[in-house]
């Protein structure tokens, strides 16, 4: 079920910039995006470094098969392009075992933007699709480590943005969120897998991964085991009855990926499964592809929290055209999608294949002008904004406190093994876990 | 209070080690104490390593002045021998202003060594005599980090120490005791606390604090931060009603003062009190000064589980003798008080100073033998263990939950400075906090 070259060994960020001379220019970790290429990171080759798998159209046509419904355009399109280990999702799905979805957020602004809210979209499909649980973690310890931010501001920016991820609609029913600084002391059981990973990674193995340094502080260095245990079941023993067998999909952009090599390296010492993975592009930001849409750079965000006039100014004034210079040499040219970042925004955006075909061949041929297009654009983002803007508004204190209490979702699980099987079992193996 | 070069900066092992080259052979540190010297480890020069303060009589006087009662024979003797700040909580007690007594330990065994109940005698000395709150931290996280444990069995050790523990005979009403595992994820105020001083050390101080290398896992490279967070009353706003200005006093063995120092130098920059401290020499193991006693080598161990008769065949068979070699040469040459273990643990365990007194000068002179002076020692552990098994056997689980349970004590705090008083003293300093 897993890529045989896999393991920290494989993971070193200086290791794999070596090994991909050509490479050097793209930049990505998990506090860092940015390339020289005006289409945006080269994706293929991050497979390749990352060493995990192409989504292709076979896996595409196969998640069509068992859901029995077409997949969604993120998917279809491209935008999540990467995975590890999704056919053992399908087969558990197709032999209804259970699973469950882990996805986050690093609470870094009061105010989320476009960029921000793919996974969740994506995630909220990947739930109403499969009908599973969700874990969405805010990692607001991390921000706390990494900005300059205190505590209490971190934590403050969870719980906001905890509203924006609830007015995405997910179920109640099926969803728990938790703040790292507020359920780490509550919860011994996540605690405990907390310490269990920290045990089995040692600071070479975070340097490789991570790029940390010495002068880093040791919270930095202990903090990917945090990030690492929502990937097991057994964080969560309200939510799946104790049991620590559940397996782990997580839906995510390709920059956290290292996180995730690092959990997928210690689960077997810990007698745990590895997580399975689908790995998203990066959102880019208005000013172009370089470098993804930051909610440090006002100028090049489109946040939900912005009015209709704002959308409407940002896109007009700082959306990166693939357009010509002129009309004249627009008309005569044609546009450049490919760098356009409005059309690389419907992509994400519009729904509907044909109207987005339709205007892929017309901007490419010059006949529709960047005005018109940017107007498709300001339309649709508008509305998407406004949905959301009303839907946060419907969201109580009282709903967020119930979406971030440790409970039982929906779903039930028998209980775990009996110690005294468990013990039958063991004997029968030599590795010795944590 | 403080002195003027402490610091991070001051506190590398090795450099210290590289400094004092003529100390090379004295390895003290939270997880080793070793010296070639028969009479045990320089404390002096010890003393001139950590930067800390001698012990002198003008302070017992103090301490005897302002508690209107004679010192412990541990403080008289000198086996709390260092300092850290002890005049400002004298002041303190003088102003009748509070503070309060934090002591841990390390759950390494089921059963405890008399060198383990050290410093939980003296403490409850301290707190008898103070009349303070006391918290008391087991470490059953760093134990699974650094051992060969598994989180269960490490948690199962500081239930059962808890045990020997209360048996020292502390005040419920004035004591809470935690361990690590349960307490960090219960306690909201308790795991900040921990992050802040993860974001203020760097992995070059614990590497220069503790010895750390980059092949040790990131769980040991965090821990610092868990054995500082008590020493902040703000961790415990059950016990200190919100406030997070209550000094600490820490009385515990020297090598546990890195720990202390790293403390001491993050607690200005998170608005905190640094932590005083007192200082206890090692427990010498039944085989000589050259190592303190380890619960890891039950021969150089009386546990306070041992038997009447175990306590006199260890003793009788183990104990390291600073007599002569034949009843001959030791009527003619004297016994050496300075080696002789036996010797050693009455000045631990005899409170009778005249008698004490007595054996020494007829130790020394040769009178007294080897036999009859193992025969004293003997009769004392066998009282001292005998009664703490009684004790032991009295505490119910009930009463572990109680000492153990998150609480107000019998002790009343005013509320803390609300914010609006704080943001005005805040406005007049400049230094920024954590």
């Amino acid at each position: 079920m897993s890529e045989p070259t896999e393991g920290i060994g494989d993971m070193s960020i200086k290791d794999e910039e070596k090994q991909e001379a050509g490479d050097e220019d793209d930049v990505v970790n998990p506090w860092e995006v940015a390339t020289h290429s005006a289409t945006g990171v080269d994706y293929d080759k991050l497979i390749k470094r990352f060493g995990s798998t192409k989504i292709d159209d076979a896996l595409i046509q196969r998640i069509e098969k068992v859901t029995g419904k077409p997949v969604h355009h993120l998917l279809r399109r491209g935008k999540f392009f990467s995975q590890r280990d999704m056919h053992m999702i399908l087969d558990m799905y197709e032999q209804k075992k259970p699973f469950y979805l882990y996805t986050g957020r690093g609470p870094s602004s009061d105010a989320m933007h476009m960029g921000h809210l793919i996974p969740f979209i994506f995630t909220k499909w990947l739930q109403d699709t499969f009908d599973v649980p969700l874990v969405i973690q805010l990692t607001d310890d991390e921000k706390f480590l990494w900005k300059d931010l205190t505590l209490e501001q971190a934590n403050h920016m969870a719980i906001e943005n905890t509203k924006d991820i609830i007015a995405c609609g997910f179920d109640i029913e099926k969803t728990f969120i938790f703040s790292d600084l507020n359920f780490i002391s509550n919860s011994s059981a996540f605690y405990r897998n907390m310490c269990r990973v920290q045990k089995l990674v040692t600071y070479n193995q975070v340097k490789g991964i991570f790029g940390f340094g010495d002068s880093d502080c040791i919270g930095k260095i202990s903090f990917p085991a945090i990030q690492a245990s929502p990937s097991f079941s057994s964080s969560f023993p309200e939510i799946f009855n104790g049991r620590p067998d559940i397996p782990c999909l997580i839906p995510c952009a390709i920059d956290q990926d290292p996180y995730f090599r690092m959990t997928r390296d210690v689960a077997p010492r810990m007698n745990y499964l590895k997580p399975a993975l689908i790995h998203s592009t990066f959102f880019p930001a208005l000013q172009g592809a370089q470098t993804k849409m930051s909610a440090s750079d006002p100028n090049s965000s489109i946040f939900v929290t912005d009015s209709d006039k704002q959308i409407k100014d940002k896109i007009n004034k700082f959306a990166f055209s693939g357009g010509g210079a002129t009309v004249e040499e627009h008309k005569e040219k044609g546009g450049n999608c490919d760098v356009d970042v409005s059309y690389q925004y419907l992509t994400f955006f519009m729904e509907d294949d044909e109207r987005l075909e339709e205007i892929r061949k017309t901007y490419t041929s010059g006949e529709l002008l960047t005005g018109f297009l940017k107007k498709e654009l300001i339309e649709i983002l508008q509305k998407l904004v406004g949905e959301h803007r009303q839907k946060r508004a419907t969201i109580t204190d009282d709903v967020v406190r119930q979406f971030m209490t440790p409970r039982k979702l929906k779903f039930d699980y028998p209980p775990p093994t009996p110690p005294s099987e468990k013990k039958k079992k063991k004997k029968q193996k030599s590795a010795k876990a944590v």
